[in-house]
């Protein structure tokens, strides 16, 4: 059995879990405003603690088990700085460092600046929705604003793509989540579409992957965990909402009341490859 | 029949939901901090994408359908030559651009920077509230922190000279709004008293007017539509709600719930004159 | 009877809660990204009117009625200036300045930087965790990220310690509030394990203090009410929540519903000495 077989996925993802709730990594986050209340809260539901800690002057003081480069405020120039400085720091320390493209292609200032990130810093792993993941992988999508307008024909192609390219973990997200190491590739289900009626749902996606690569060196099955986790609490808080703005709060407390052991016998991964 | 009467209103407003649910306009942002994930979000619930785009270095490079200004955060300087060059590219491309003159009058030197914007950039439809609109109209309120402290004796009076004076559609908040553009004028009921007990509410408002202003060429009775939808939304929130927390997330709900159909039959505008 | 014996300090929260409702004074905050809404929003609940007014160049134009400092943001250059110039002019005019000292002792920089807020800003009421009250007493705990790791031994001892040496109220989150003013020193009981399931706690905390402080020049006792009231509602709405998501829109809920009869009757207070 290799460990892409979704039993194995699942039993990490339940140790991860316990991991999470009996240690509680501290996870930094350079992030973009809109989103730092709702990142910091689902980050904290997973067992993780957050810190948002964009200052340059801060960079790599905060030792942190995990880092989140998240470029939704990609052109403020000292933020870029920090974000290629604690991702150099943090690998320096044999922590993750999980990239979210927010934008790419939307404009050439943006574009540019995520491919320095990734050209100048160190990044682990990537998760975006199909636009970013098509343009960083040259596959195809297109985004406008912070949208992915053209998804992707095949993301199972483009996130192997792009991981064999990268040497990262890479996950792109959609009816169902993709995730791959460029060697095993796995389909995560579940969900809810009030998750595409929501800002910052993708963003919360990448930093609960991020909590759950704090606990796991294998970072595709924390990734797969990571998005299972959050896509099964996703789907049961749709069951109860009444609409976008009560699942938001349901979505937390799904989050919050998910065990170990329920999540590792529903984790909602096939693998694909 | 002339278009501000309120059956001519209602038809467009079901006319521009249904528009903003086919298409997604992309409505960019140029807003405060506080306010951020809440106006994106109010966004996505009509059917729009919100982009939150302030960089000076991105100012006019997302190809946007509309654009926001919101004056929370004006005293930052890179911020106000974003959304004076934003405003005249939007203009430069028949976009319309919304001001919402956040605390003018609260200080000196807000109320300079709000009045820069009016006189170097484009505007196209003005929203505030009492305070804010008297002082913009020179017909009395007044300002303190960010909430007017004195309102207007004639708020139809304010908003009429006001969209004579800069050749804007404005709009007015209050027990009710007011809408002019200086010819036609009307007034917005329905609403929730837990609208002036939460931080924002006046800012969404300005979200929405936005977003219908996407997709209807007539200003005015964009932000009628956008308006009497939001308002409708808050009074059936309030209803189940039991304070303004819970209000807050069913706000959301039944702005994403409502109906073309259910918004033109239920627009709750009448015509001043 | 001395101020500090539970019934009156039951009788001043009646008393504050009451003037809030009636004069809405105006709280200015210069905070963090995170939590702007989240204050902004509880500060409405009590009664108050927020501002976020942290830009440099409107430092002191506000004229409010209290001052929250909230170092979240501490190495922002610009916003420390603010500070500082901003608690030297609300003290000018004898309104109080409330310090949340977040993440002192995670790194130098922030060490160094809330070091010199207290050393050349005026500051009069102070309230952290157990960490960071720890680090400014230099009686024990420890903060990683910004989180309290290592609690106090004894709260109180710490709080009455900084209180002497500081000339302030201050006071330290945990299981239970303890407040002192060096003299008196008084527990505040009730709460919600959900409480520490969520951004922004404590930050939300420390805007009620300065809600009740803007209107009781007894800052122990302000200090007190601001407290109980913000634990007694965080009881109740634990009560109705299903998990963290729910119980902060119920929070929210019960701080606006709370009568000052019923926070008079039921504030969770106990003397200590």
């Amino acid at each position: 059995m290799t460990p892409s077989a979704p039993d194995a996925l699942r039993e990490a993802a339940a140790r991860d879990l316990s991991a999470l709730r009996a240690t509680h990594p501290c996870i930094n986050h350079i992030t973009n405003f809109v989103v730092m209340n709702d990142t910091a809260n689902i980050t904290i539901m997973t067992g993780a603690r957050p810190v948002m800690g964009h200052a340059l002057e801060e960079a790599g003081l905060f030792a942190t088990d995990a880092l989140v480069i998240n470029a939704g405020n990609a052109t403020f120039t000292d933020w870029n700085e920090a974000m290629i400085r604690c991702s150099l720091e943090s690998h320096g320390r044999g922590r993750p460092v999980v990239l979210d493209p927010v934008g790419i292609g939307a404009n050439e200032v943006r574009t540019r600046m995520i491919r320095r990130i990734l050209a100048e810093g160190h990044v682990d792993i990537i998760r975006g929705n199909q636009g970013e993941i098509g343009v960083l992988s040259g596959l195809g999508g297109r985004v406008r604003g912070v949208d992915a307008i053209v998804g992707l024909d095949d993301p199972a192609a483009a996130v192997r793509a792009l991981s064999l390219s990268t040497g990262t973990v890479s996950a792109v997200g959609g009816e169902r989540d993709v995730v791959s190491d460029g060697r095993r590739t796995a389909r995560v289900a579940s969900g809810h579409r009030y998750l595409t009626m929501l800002t910052g749902t993708g963003c919360m996606a990448t930093s609960v992957i991020a909590a759950f690569a704090a606990v796991d060196d294998d970072h595709f099955a924390a990734a797969c965990a990571g998005l299972g986790m959050y896509r099964l609490a996703a789907e049961r808080a749709g069951r109860f909402a009444g609409g976008p703005g009560t699942f938001r709060a349901l979505l937390l407390d799904e989050m919050a009341n998910m065990t170990p052991e329920d999540l590792g016998a529903n984790l909602p991964v096939e693998a694909i490859a």
